[in-house]
């Protein structure tokens, strides 16, 4: 019952003011909440929900991949590992699990997400950003946007990432994935228009340390129109993109 | 001349082999020049173009400043310190100096910018905050972008954020400035749809260790949704808004 | 009108289900606001305010100072620098300033604070820590909290801190200020039963790291009992302070 | 033998001087130990002991724990492995042992401890700070102070946090535990009167550098009122919210 | 097909300007691609080419090397596990690994490297630091130049390293290997008239904060003519020897 | 009176049991004081005191500096600036202020300290460590410690250093002292059989950190026998020396 | 053959001078050696030998205690696993193994170590620096200095501390061992005459960063006659101490 | 007098075994700083000797330029302020003072240095890198290497860098100096064959933490070839070529 639905049965006397006080005392943080889930359900009903896998028990796991199937929702599931995904499968739930980037994905009675208008360009420094690229790549089909991959492009060789660049300039979003130096999004950002995420990796050695080097290079970006999200967080820089080309569709 | 024009003249004779191979061996760099100019001819061309004002000598900046006016074209200076202005406008050179932001701006002939559409939501934690969010407005200003001013509410009275929230949520972007814990990026992205650029300031003493603590803090949202920039860097977070808000043109 | 006023409007056909929904959609944030304000108003309201002067123009400063004093509010200016002191008395405040603490007070109308129950005592390892621990006995005092001050008890002379024992014991908390090595909050948590409040200063030199020796001195503190506010906080402690102080006058 | 027991015994001629010099001479430390002993007796007696059981062989862990028992007294042991307790049930000794916490209870012959005045709301950012929550809950109950669990209440979904306010506010103290961007401290200090004691936690990856994130953000905190433990610390915090809670039956 | 060729086919009419327009459209990057090729041929034919093993599968390693031996090419795997080795011997390729180096060299149809002029002499602090320096001097050798051991020469005791100073003077190029304090390189380069490539190692325990403590060291060098390469990064500090020799052949 | 004295007049009847009682319990107190200053004394009195400068005005510090003359001890000064020795010159004051060291001694009536056995080789890394090589040669020699200047011996020019080896192997105690990479302490420590004090210094730039890099290299340091002091510490080098040598007068 | 001897050979016609001029040629380095064993023979011979463990293969150790064992020599292993030694003993040496303090003793047929004058206190402030202060009295015993084991006498309960102050001031040097806060090497600094070799250990958690937290406590000494050595070396504190001691012996 | 001079001397009987002795005891170290002499005279003696201007006092700058003035050797001063570079003009010395770079070069009397073969590219990635390069420039130049400036090519406009390709491909060595990102060594290091010596500069603000944030980007440097100096090193980059150079002509 919303704010209306009870003020109207004031009106009426169907609701004594006692009980329409009472609720109401409660609605604020129901509507907030409903806020919330408007905005959430944007992201979420349709779009399914997301489950981060560590530190939760096979069971527990289980528990809330069930539960919104019961829901009819699909559910994303990221930084699972073999285990969690045996376990799952042992349980009888079909999901497709992808080792290299760690995501599984139950899909929902409703079908795919709707798709988002726009792409966006997956671009990595090296082979070994393939785990984070790949997160990044699935959470966004997961969301309905379309992803073009450009791995293995990184600035050692130029010329790799020259040639991929009509490719990477078609797409409304970029991501650049990159560890060591982590320069890929400030050169990208000085070759493209678009707005361009960049998440750091802990891919590297020594100096790298464990990615704060890529970091700081992302941060220090001499071309402007960079963002940075967290350390190997594939997940949330596609979630970024998702929010931007959101925004697409609202304006058209 | 271009390429076809040069392979035109060869098939016509007009140039001889040798030469032609010589002005081809140059076209790739000026053809990526002009790749380069074309997407930059975009945030440019029109909108002015922008200077970055720390550790140029007055006379430097008088040259540079000067060579834009010669080509119409409009200037945005930034980190313009107030001597350097009053140097300027000793010169006979008519800008618009806001001593809050340090922004500097030259119109050019043409005229200001043409609109990019949606706005920017700029919110800010604290007052000393001020600086950079107003150094983000007048950049986005600059560049065509409308900025809504949401200064104050920062999470030490959530009140006067939630109070603000239907103005920011109206936004295609927003923009989160803050200092010492850098919570706000974080609440935002839970409050609103749209993707939200973070921006720590080096506002704070001791354990805020000049802004790394806000960076820290914003590159760790639980919310997604957040792309951070360089501490204090206003202007980068503007540049990223509009890019976003420039696609959404291209969208439609 | 809070909820139940117009939920009686309601029933009664004086206000119209749109409007009351209006008003209602409304109410959360300023019952919030209220809520907020209740429990401010007991910091605040007979305690007067608290302003914090760095990065505040003179006439900022001196509006700010203006507004509370028409509202016959005391105030508390913190970190106010002798410059900004002598404006305010060119403007004909009558404050009280204090050098050494650099904080300012103008009594308000209704007179001084009621007092807090028990009393603060506040230690300091070194006499280069007295501003900050006179920022928090002065904070402590604007608030109606005793403060015992008990200085240079370091722990190079470990029965200086000995012979004031029974003095700081008979304080319902001890702040313990020390900057450098910073051991003074461990030993002290180690010989008095109160909560220990610690405040690392910014003293020393080399690999002090400008207050970051002592601060994780004191969150590695091997006694408990001990909770660490930021670099020379003195103003947070002696508000933490009062905190845990009002709280005896609510539970007797 | 005091000190005037002492000085009788030598004026009656009972004690030479030598003798009484050297008793004498010893007595400080002993005093001192009492005195020790004294304010430390209303932590252990009754309260029972603590031990912190890392780094403990299983065989030195026993000793320990029948030495407390020998002497009627409970004992609460931290961070207690799964092959800690076991190694303990097989010897014999009957414990409470909780694999989230890993704290390990057993109960004294006394019986339980005094009840203490007032109660702790437990609030935790996410699931994973569960383990560090239930440490400091089940800390705070074996000292005999109630613990209010409000787990979950992250400042992502803000309207989780707002839902429990009233029972968090009815807390005489609070503690906040948060990893990655730990900022539930602050947001919690503008929302309650009571003090909040801050527990930043090792939860996250990449750019929260192990707690150090939330730990910074804590120490920030833009609302007074907020004391920081060391990371992970639940003991700790709530060690100190009884120090707190203590104080107020001193009062009353 | 080159530039050259194209504008000699539109000259004799073979090729169509629309034709030979969209070849030359593409030729920047191959050219480009090529001329990396050019300046990368000089490493890598003839010199083999180098895998970085770490994140590879066994199956992805296999194909790469396969595809190397394939084209006749020699190949160096750096930081080989013995399990990658070991597979590779199961599948019947026939390698030179070294254990204590983690380097794998696959011989090419074509035989060794040309020999590049001068020598590199690589000198380390102590016996932890083999490794490293073993992959630097397999490295070289891989490449054609010849190596100098000069193992456990650290500054502790001086003399050890006077006794070897007459061969390391002897070299080109000096590499110096230390972990800890890693004062070697600094001490070499006041030793010798050669350029000096310092390689901090993570040899060492608590302050050597896994190898930044000897990397400070080292770009500290008061001695000038030192540059350092990553932690740990025999490869790089090799590879880097090999320029500056290979400059020698050019110079001759 | 001392605890005997006490006793003895208590048992001759001249002082009451009451009186002693109350005489003693402040004994403890003052018996840990004497204690202090028994071990003190041995460095003060007849020695002198020393004074930190920083942090006071130039009245506090004549006030101190008075006290002690009065009392006729001489009086060592550390950190003094030019403008305080200038004003304890103004006030009358015969002291000798050293530029560079910013040391200033105030002579005792009872003459210079009674003279310590053996003596410090006071050695230095370049000339920029000059400043606090003589603070410590002059602390040094105010407490009667002989001190062996070999300045600008760094490891940059070893032969430098093995030329004053002979000097420096004569002293008990060495004090090396240097910036940048800091190596020198470990080389000393690998040439000498006397106790190292290392002292880092602030002298360099960019990643010497201020220090922090040189503190790194001497706490690494491969050779043995090395003690670490703070950065910049010249007075605390010259201390533990001080100590280190009056045990020799003890044990002999 | 030394210097001497060589210019007699060639005075009495036994030795050309080109051949004495090859030998001499070598001598400085073994002058220079000699000096080192001169001054190492000292430590060394009779002494023993001290092997790291840590990297070294169970041959290589096997080998390198044997060549020590037949020169008469004994050997003192640190850091050595309970896998080495047992090694070692499959292997027919005969060593004195302690797991706590992971250090190894094979006697020498020359017996025991020469007695060192005086005796080192070793303090630790939990039980949790067992291994790194049994690793410090080890090494001390085996070089012939007395080590007065006072553990367990952290400041969180300072009278345990002072009980054994009487016994700690006998000792002519002290060793201060302690993780977390670190701060009893400053406290003990303060209680006695002696110099004082402060060890900061990796025990704590959290914010104690491995040890860097207790490394800066000590190196900000309040108390001056402190000097530092690397995290968890007690073998190097030991060494220092020893040092210092026979410094005692010399003068006497 | 040499080795062989001193035995003939002995055989001879016109030196005694005595005399003989004491020479060559201290022959070493002669012979070594002969040693040192004869490749440093390869540096000093022709090219000059370089003074680090910062720290020293005008009359101490006087006195050592003074010096290699009698001795008819040129100087280069290496940051050195306008105020020292007045001073020594107001003593009558003539010099080239450069004020961006703060080099000040005095003329021997012998003339230039001899040249080096090959050249160096100094390369930077924005204006701000200037002062660096210029430092960089005039010592290579001052040591006879041509250098071959090509500023502001930074990889934010990749086009302007691409072309100035070929003449940065005709040095024998690169320098690469860049602050923010530091990308521009990596990028060069992929695009060129000689060896890149890589210079951070603290060009920047924020997360560029002075230098830092270049510094490892550099060091993590994907493309391999590239070693990195100290922060704003324009000084070392520039004789680490100059070492690399001379070894061309040695070996030509």
């Amino acid at each position: 019952m919303d704010v209306r639905a009870v003020l109207e049965a004031v009106r009426e006397g169907r609701l004594s003011v006692a009980e329409a006080s009472a609720q109401l005392t409660d609605l604020p943080y129901r509507d907030l909440d409903f806020a919330k889930l408007d905005h959430h359900r944007r992201l979420r009903t349709g779009f399914g929900e997301v489950v981060f896998c560590p530190g939760k028990t096979d069971r527990q796991l289980e528990t809330i991949v069930r539960a919104f199937m019961q829901a009819g929702q699909a559910v994303l599931g990221t930084r699972c590992t073999v285990q969690q995904a045996d376990f799952l499968a042992a349980c009888g739930i079909r999901a497709d699990f992808d080792e290299v980037s760690r995501t599984l994905v139950v899909r929902g009675e409703t079908g795919d997400s709707p798709k988002l208008p726009g792409s966006v360009a997956i671009c990595t420094g090296g082979t070994g950003d393939l785990p984070v690229a790949e997160e990044a790549a699935r959470t966004a089909e997961f969301f309905g946007l379309r992803a073009e991959r450009c791995y293995d492009v990184g600035i050692a060789g130029l010329h790799r990432l020259l040639s991929r660049l009509e490719s990477i300039r078609s797409a409304r979003v970029v991501i650049a994935i990159a560890g060591m130096e982590g320069a890929l999004a400030g050169v990208l950002a000085g070759l493209v228009a678009a707005p361009v995420i960049a998440v750091p990796t802990s891919v590297g050695y020594g100096a790298s340390l464990n990615g704060i080097a890529p970091l700081l290079t992302m941060l220090n970006s001499c071309a402007e129109g960079v963002g940075v999200v967290n350390i190997d967080n594939g997940f949330g820089a596609a979630m970024l993109a998702c929010r931007m080309c959101r925004a697409l569709a609202e304006e058209a």
